[in-house]
């Protein structure tokens, strides 16, 4: 049989980051590499009693099928939890936050249609919107967010800017109240609406960050949140609050998608989080993660001496972004690294065209304090020894 | 703020079944119009222990981010429970089987790709298919199926034939053995690949339907099963068993979707299954199922009586087709009919292009015997007042 495959199927190849999570398996190697939040943080005791209850008490309903736009107890919870005026209608749940992206690209993008990224971004947003053959353009950044001059440089005939301002995946970088304000301001004079992305939002260590951009604009802006982080990632529960000329047809490509997100996970997390539950367990996961950040900090500081490594404070969230030396590609140093037990991603996975080959991210989120310890002695001496190749 | 949607989203129009089903959810209304399995073959119990088992010894696991393509127990248990030989490295577990339409969409059509569909067809698919913007052509069929000179003529250049070839949703209809080995045959001479959808399949009445078209020729086929209809749906899991060919590029497409399936709800059904008790637990579906149909069948011979109506019967499944005397549109009659307490789907819904507008899909699993009598009852008392007003 001959298969003749779609033209965006066959550009598809693995991701870099996939195969390298492979590699990260291997009994014995900590990993820098995934974005897997700490189990440790994951609230099995809840999870167990309200799976219970919902079975106990509505049973039925929970294991039928159920209305695409999401289990509306849930969509009132979210609308209530976000920090500006959302109604509960506005609010579609979706299978994970990355699925919000795959209905973003549907509903928002044509073949060759301008899409705007930041530099770099989050790879699973770029594979969600590939199937969409996008032309993707990455706009510039400093520590401090996007480039406001840039954006409006790339902005014109652009279908949407994608935007990730909390703790950034990949680099761990937040961006400032007043870069926010002047972002919105120039994507509504410019009449392109925002997507924005919010999984680590409140995972700050010291200070919530600036307001979201939806708040300062809701009609200018598609607002994509998660459960993943705040409670755990194996219910895939994420949502999307859209403006109401977009959200009845995210909701339509959603039925088209999966019909609706797992009833039974959407009631398990209503039951879980009303009265407050979030309140009292989303600090704890910010205090372990900012110990960890800590001791990452601590690790590279005393290791990295003298090697010309440099490295960023993230403020929040779960990863750090660093640059090797020059002359040293991440790549080229991944696999001494795993050799030693220690394994990252190299930076450039995450440009939507060729990055800065220095570059890695760091995850201080899966491995524990001790093990960060180990992990970054390691990488050091990965580097050492790669640098003394270089120069032999 | 001006928000360009791409053509595709210009296009979708809310889902006719889904306005309809709206309707239908008012108190007191009989509907024979969802496909909702009755929730009372939903094994709550087992789902209950299942849930609490899995969550107190594995739970950290289940809670975590896990591999797109599945919980490997899950895929070695969907190999087995197939009849064929199924490599369980073939198996893609997907949030439904929904989802599995979705991703062979994205992998293999492109624009205006000719993609063949039976007339009628389930109406899921083609909204599935849609984003793709695909060139959609009916193939003609009977009561035994699909007709294989009108597959042949309409076969060149076509990525795919979608089929469901049990208990097919709309008509409940199922493909005859002779039919599914010369349709196999010529698909393959043809060169045609076959997408072969089969969440029905295990709801047969007083025998099993014949082999799966993917059992016949597995290199030409990918097979689309769902835990919806043997289980409950409100987990959305079911699964795509597709060639080594293709089974990648599905992965890749999985991945950007929506990462992968809850990894809870893939543990609790692997749990739930485990030691055979899907051999024990279907049998009183398809008990309950075809006292159903035959409650639905003596109703409508009771009480259809003159009025010129005709109906096949189902020999499994959860639809019966039907169709109205000449002269008269289901779309007219539903009005009539919600106005006396009963609900259906138009048939004219399921057609790829216009259909016949006097047919009809009843399901006969979500109402009880008891209702499915008074539904029919009040469905004929419409049809007669409505033939009334015809011939006024």
């Amino acid at each position: 049989m001959h298969w003749t495959l779609a033209r965006r199927a066959e550009k598809m190849n693995p991701s870099v980051i996939r195969e390298i999570l492979k590699v990260t398996e291997r009994p014995g190697i900590i990993s820098f590499a995934g974005g897997l939040p700490s189990a440790k943080t994951f609230p099995v005791d809840a999870f167990a009693a309200a799976a219970a209850k919902v079975l106990r008490d509505d049973g039925p309903a929970a294991l039928q099928y159920s209305a695409s736009e999401g289990y509306r107890p849930l969509c009132e919870a979210v609308a209530a939890w976000l920090p500006w005026d959302v109604n509960p209608d506005q609010v579609l749940i979706t299978t994970g936050s990355q699925q919000g992206l795959d209905l973003v690209g549907k509903v928002l993008i044509d073949e060759d249609s301008r899409v705007l990224v930041e530099t770099p971004t989050y790879l699973g947003a770029l594979q969600a919107f590939a199937p969409m053959e996008p032309s993707v353009v990455g706009v510039d950044g400093d520590d401090d967010g996007v480039a406001i001059g840039d954006f409006a440089a790339k902005a014109p005939g652009a279908r949407f800017f994608y935007v990730l301002p909390n703790f950034q995946n990949p680099t761990g970088r937040t961006m400032g109240e007043a870069r926010r304000a002047a972002l919105v301001e120039r994507a509504a004079a410019l009449d392109v609406p925002l997507v924005e992305d919010n999984p680590y939002g409140d995972l700050w260590f010291d200070a919530p960050p600036p307001a979201p951009l939806a708040a300062r604009n809701p009609d200018g802006a598609i607002y994509l949140g998660s459960f993943s982080k705040v409670l755990a990632p194996g219910l895939r529960l994420g949502y999307v609050v859209a403006p109401r000329a977009i959200h009845p047809k995210l909701l339509q490509a959603k039925q088209a998608a999966d019909l609706h997100t797992p009833g039974f996970n959407q009631r398990v997390v209503a039951e879980v989080i009303k009265d407050g539950f979030l309140d009292r367990h989303v600090p704890t996961i910010r205090a372990l993660y900012k110990q960890q950040r800590n001791a990452m900090l601590g690790a590279l500081e005393r290791e990295m001496q003298g090697l010309g490594m440099q490295w960023n404070q993230p403020a929040g969230g779960m990863f750090l972004w660093a640059r090797l030396p020059e002359g040293v590609s991440a790549v080229d140093l991944l696999p001494r690294a795993v050799e030693r037990g220690v394994a990252f991603v190299p930076g450039a996975a995450f440009y939507a065209a060729g990055g800065d080959a220095r570059t890695l991210r760091l995850s201080f989120v899966t491995a524990s304090a001790d093990e960060i310890d180990t992990g970054i002695a390691a990488l050091a001496q990965a580097l050492r020894e790669h640098l003394a190749t270089l120069h032999a």
